[in-house]
């Protein structure tokens, strides 16, 4: 039997960002579906195990974690040799350039991704329509165009974001990404030409498309 | 010659993040003052250094990078044996859950609290006063009280964020912490026992303290 659990609904981009990387790693894990990560279906077990209303908990051996970024970089720590093995980079220097764009990915593209998932992909499907702000889809819309701006240069001299190798830099965009390309807001990634090549490029993975795949078999969050 | 250089004003929390933890590692840098960190005042060469518009550079032998906390993470790593040597913790399990603070710290506390600092300790002071937009004031705040309401329950059990030592998951919370801690924000974080009881003891840590020195010394941000 496995010994990493990951509990959580594969529809939650924080879930899918952990289970993209264990594909990538090929370590063998089992999912506890959750299918519902807010309301009153959410048991106090489940509360002690996610103490800030997280979507997701990884669990093995040694510990257990809601972060999906920090359960991302502890997977490849901690399964050094499986899979994929430079998803951190090779020696310091590459190191230190993926865990820049991991950072770029976590406090500026995350935040307003994040926003325009919930307003443009997720709240029109819910049973109670929430309004979006329009000041802040407008806001969070110039923040990623901003960041957009910055990828473009970016990536035109260089295959990945850290460098010419597909990393955790890389790899923890897809969640968000995937949703937006399936909103108005496709144009806005699909103006700036190399970032178009990149996404072409990382969402074609094989780790991605079998993400992709449990995702479509769950329920839709709520 | 310090073979470390940091470009930035010490009043920039980005800078000051990078500046505690080169001091807690007791590593030897130049700091090289940029006072200006937007508008007309910045250089096209700074501009190639800090793509996005960041307001730090961290330069050695090895790498240049922009993200205060990658930056963090590359001191730390790169240099092992110096000052304090478990600032990501001690063998995997340590390290994972300071990844999992620091990950909090990225992804909740510091949107909400960046938002409050430039509404409530920077805008008032700048010369063509921007008005805060209370529905983000409000929005930040409650999201705030969200994630204190998460590390008093946390720091109940654990003298500090990862376990019982300090961690560069502590440190990064110090530069918005101190400038909300000067507002009317102050009550929030005191109405909680064991955040309080925990700001006391990471605040008057000797890096932190030779930090304000040098911000104190700093023009205002403008």
């Amino acid at each position: 039997m496995a010994s990493v659990k990951v509990f959580g609904s594969p529809a939650s981009t924080e879930v899918q960002r952990v289970l993209a990387c264990l594909f990538e790693k090929q370590v063998e894990f089992q999912l506890v579906k959750m299918d519902s990560f807010k309301g009153p279906k959410r048991l106090p077990d489940w509360l002690k195990m996610q103490p800030g209303g997280e979507a997701l908990t990884y669990q093995d051996e040694k510990v257990t974690l809601v972060e999906s970024r920090a359960v991302c970089r502890h997977v490849v720590e901690n399964f050094k040799e499986k899979g994929e093995t430079e998803l951190m980079g090779k020696g310091a220097m590459e190191r230190a350039l993926v865990e820049q764009w991991l950072e770029a990915e976590a406090r500026k593209f995350d935040p307003p991704s994040s926003e325009l998932v919930f307003y443009l992909a997720i709240a029109p499907k819910l049973p109670e329509a929430e309004q979006p702000e329009p000041l802040l889809v407008e806001k969070s819309t110039k923040k990623l165009e901003k960041v957009l701006g910055m990828y473009e240069k970016r990536l035109a001299d260089k295959e990945f974001l850290a460098g010419n190798k597909f990393t955790l830099a890389d790899l923890s965009h897809l969640p968000n990404t995937e949703l937006l390309m399936r909103t108005e807001l496709r144009n806005l990634f699909e103006r700036h030409g190399n970032v178009k090549r990149w996404w072409a490029e990382i969402s074609k993975r094989n780790s991605w498309q079998k993400v992709l795949e449990l995702a479509s078999q769950a329920p839709p969050l709520a």
